[in-house]
């Protein structure tokens, strides 16, 4: 029994050694690159005028009640690169090696991971606007589909899962990746004839994502 | 004996397939944030007109001094996020598994704690103004009390931790996460009186929280 | 042959006790840079008179229609960080250990990865400018020629590879560090006559990367 | 034997169980700040009047000839930081646990390292300006000294190190220690004097801290 662990070692060293591919570097480039554009999205909070002398202190309470939009701006655009944050470890829970198409797909979702401060901003610059809506909206159904495309090439055929994978999680991973792009389309139609509201639909993505039907439970006991 | 230790590693391996939430990836997220926050807070110092050549050189020394203000909410709150950031680590070492509403928990902890170099920017800006004060105060409120939830809700029924851990970490880690909250609030009050020095309240903190009251020392031998 | 196990373990360790030089410290602080770099760039997108009121709001698809230079720039920097980034861990999927040296050429590689986010801004802000072109051109070369040489050093006698590694993975590395200083010339040479397409032979990077002749494929079964 | 490794790995998580502090987070948290600290001083070179319009596009050699102090200073501080960097895993590597003092000590170490940005964009806005080379200076004493002291605290009746540890490395930790604020001392001294040619004689410290004597090298075989 003890030389059948020792085998097992050896095997999965030798492979990653003619592979050199693990999916631990993409992992660790993905958590720095979500944490820094998390964090860059406060830079869109700097009040206007800030540092120039043009405002005098007094008008703070109003300068800050003005931000109003770019607080909630501030909140949505966190809370949406945390859920793709949370389904790229939950895919990398399943996926155990990868390979460079796959690589590739990953190095694509974290160029638009990193553009979300960008569009965050113009939606804060141009509350009214539905172009700045839809430029955002754009920006997350591309993220949504890589995120999705991700999943489909990992798991066709087992091809970067473990052959045992149970196939109700491939399913599931299946169903959530669809959820992104649905909703993202809702807001930007929605932006056409509303542009100031139709932001709130993102605020679904969590609600649905929490139904049993999209979760990656324990069957059985 | 050496069986024992096979069952073991296999029910770890198991459990964390099935449930899909260890809690390395809130950890490296974590650490990223925390880290990136605490390097921002620097952007506050720039000295105004800086690359304008309004400034005259000859002032230098000036500038530098009117910034004392700056340079002492720079190590404020510096020092407030690594407390928060040591809390985490603490929290952490004792939880041993996560599940949807601790991480979502952690997620709004991280939101607040990227918020702090605004908030500290806020307080630079205007540094005699009660609102700026308060806001920044709000900001480490709803931090401390995020943190708080946390451990509560982690430990309520040894839900995350483990079924042996000593109760006295886990009233330890609820008194520590009284401590903020309520030392935030006097600061908040004091600055309706006295909003340039409330701030040095919050040194306080870290004087606390060594109290061995409030410390999970070794018990014992 | 439980006991030739232990010995193996016990030799790693105080081999890196007496060297205190393993490759661990510098891929965290390599992964921290690109992930940083890599976001940095989105910076370079920020609309010109945002929050300055200048621009009136009608005008935002103009704007951004104006930026698709900066949006290109933006995707070629981004994919050739992640070449670079790519390329590192692949060689450091077979150094085994570092030295002074070694160690030094990779602080120097990262010195002009930090400033990928300034080159690219220099070429969205001087589109035809042959200078900004040739200045990008430089800052890729060294990093490139820089690549090469921690390869040739680290392979150089197996000097910090295993003695066993296979020289055709150290023929095929030291190929692959040719491919980018070689297209960085062809690009800088044609910027002397077309600067504004001449960035386009980066792309033909990833394309003659993938090709076989430059790949660590398994050979044999 | 093969339950004496068994009682050792109990016996480590036990220890670590009860103290809760291991050196990995600080770890993780150093590597991050020294990361983005690194990589923000490229922040310091953006080209006056960039985006303003304000420059014609022909003098573009001409800035840039006219930075070269600015990336002067940023290799010098890119240096500087790394060697800090350096330092601070050699340390590590040594030491196997962490107590409060300790942890507090880094934590002073960071908020110094984050503001080397700052530090570092004075001595390129005011580049004759004595006092902006003092303030440099003075940041990178303070570093170098609480560098010096975590070495003391940790190693002081091999309170965080390894019993066993050679004494050799402990004197070699101090010797190096002493290096870095002995020669900012004289580049502070030589700025009342000459300030445009002061930081200069940093460039001693990496190749004084090759010497030999400065080395945690193999003694004997």
């Amino acid at each position: 029994m003890f030389e059948g662990v020792q085998v097992e070692l050896k095997m999965t060293k030798s492979d990653d050694m003619e592979l050199g591919m693990t999916t631990k570097r993409i992992e660790s480039l993905t958590d720095g690159i979500y944490s820094i554009a998390m964090t860059l999205l406060v830079l869109n909070l700097a009040l206007p005028g800030i540092g120039t002398g043009l405002m005098p202190a007094i008008e703070l309470h109003e300068l800050l009640f003005r931000q109003t939009h770019e607080f909630l701006n501030y909140v949505l655009s966190f809370i949406l690169l945390a859920i793709f944050w949370n389904r790229h470890h939950q895919q990398f829970h399943f996926i155990k090696r990868t390979d460079p198409t796959h690589l590739w797909i990953n190095i694509f979702i974290l160029m638009f991971v990193a553009m979300v401060p960008f569009s965050t901003s113009l939606m804060g610059d141009y509350p009214d606007e539905t172009i700045a809506k839809l430029f955002f909206g754009l920006n997350l159904f591309i993220l949504g589909s890589l995120n999705a495309l991700s999943w489909m090439y990992a798991t066709k055929d087992h091809r970067l899962v473990d052959r045992g994978l149970d196939p109700r999680h491939i399913t599931v991973g299946l169903r959530r990746g669809a959820v992104i792009p649905v909703i993202v389309l809702v807001a930007m139609v929605l932006s056409l004839i509303t542009p100031h509201w139709s932001s709130c639909v993102y605020l679904s993505i969590p609600i649905i994502l929490a139904h049993p039907w999209f979760r990656h439970t324990k069957h059985g006991k």
